[in-house]
């Protein structure tokens, strides 16, 4: 089964870079179904499937179209239960959710303050045009102020990581022994970061860092088929 | 089946507080078993089980003995696989341990901070002198000025709690539709405080604090049984 993917990406159609996009990725891919890509930019998505969603991901399963990140997986591990799951049971389908609140609200504010003038410079003209102003409404700030903060917020960022550090002492993934759909949600936020910005979230000492190399490594090293930012 | 419970107390021994014990005793009630338990002060618990843990909770189940909650709840979900799961799934077993992590990490410091003189003066003499000593090291301060913090904090530590409250619009319990021990997690910390301090960690109209409502009603209000301090 091959599973079309509309991707956010910016000038560049081989980078793709949305947190949410490489969250449907790596599931995809988890489930050992193939993967073929739509490369769609900001002013693309309202007309992805008729405008079904007001962001990516969406996917198309044959008849089946599917949006947001969290009900792609849903729907994978449902269409396809034979297949490797995502979430290993409904205690984990619930408690993915508390980590992609956690996720969103903790990793999300920080990489875009750290990468928000990166991700306007992979944009062409007119994503970029678009991107400036619709950040800096929500903002209310230029883009350059927003990223003035980053250096003065590294450490508080990476105290904010410690719940998911002191669980790698006990497990390797957040799954457990092996990775789901809760690993990929925290990765989505990296590799975002990753793909959009040199700046150095992490140390190379930090566990926290090692198990995002681990995750680079799956299936494949997919994660490793974009190159980091330099 | 009934469960042994050594359960920490201070001066009055029907008032058990801790965190984790509590934990321990909403997973014995979920599981459906029966719990009978040997009020324990700070200075016994080295002689509980001859000398099992540094900590309470510790469980009897026949010959079987049990330290720590998230090991104890591990070993009832095991030993009675038949009765409700408080995991429901390897996926869920793995999430609860990065839940355990994130309340540890999160809410315990602020709990502690707001409720150590609560917590001294819940205790007998010579119970209060070994708290008073062993937290001043910890914190390498007096405990009138750990607690003097209190009010400073707690914007802070609203703020703090917003992955749960955000999950919250999703589902009622952390377990998803109903508890699983990832809910006695959380909880625990919650009801900890409730029991030790009249201090007002959280407004009525937090979604927060309608889910720890819920979770008192559990298991005909076992949470309820101990009144909240005043």
């Amino acid at each position: 089964m091959t599973i079309l993917l509309y991707d956010l990406v910016g000038r560049d159609g081989a980078r793709p870079f949305s947190p949410h996009c490489w969250k449907a990725t790596m599931a995809i891919a988890h489930k050992g179904l193939d993967i073929s890509t739509v490369p769609t930019r900001f002013l693309e998505v309202p007309t992805v499937e008729g405008g079904v969603s007001k962001l990516v991901p969406v996917i198309r399963d044959g008849e089946k179209v599917v949006a947001d990140s969290f009900a792609i997986a849903l729907y994978l591990d449902e269409a396809y239960p034979e297949r490797p799951t995502l979430f290993c049971g409904d205690g984990g389908k619930a408690m993915a959710r508390f980590i992609e609140r956690w996720s969103q609200l903790t990793i999300h504010p920080y990489v875009t303050t750290a990468a928000i003038m990166d991700l306007h410079a992979m944009q062409d003209e007119a994503n970029a045009a678009y991107f400036r102003q619709n950040r800096e409404q929500r903002f209310g700030q230029r883009l350059e102020e927003v990223v003035a903060a980053r250096d003065a917020g590294l450490g508080a960022f990476r105290t904010s990581l410690e719940p998911l550090r002191s669980m790698l002492a006990y497990q390797p993934f957040i799954g457990g022994q092996s990775p789901l759909f809760a690993d990929y949600i925290v990765f989505g936020a990296l590799q975002w970061a990753r793909i959009a910005s040199p700046y150095r979230l992490l140390d190379d000492s930090d566990v926290v860092a090692q198990w995002f190399e681990r995750c680079l490594d799956l299936h494949d090293g997919l994660g490793r088929t974009v190159a980091a930012a330099s």
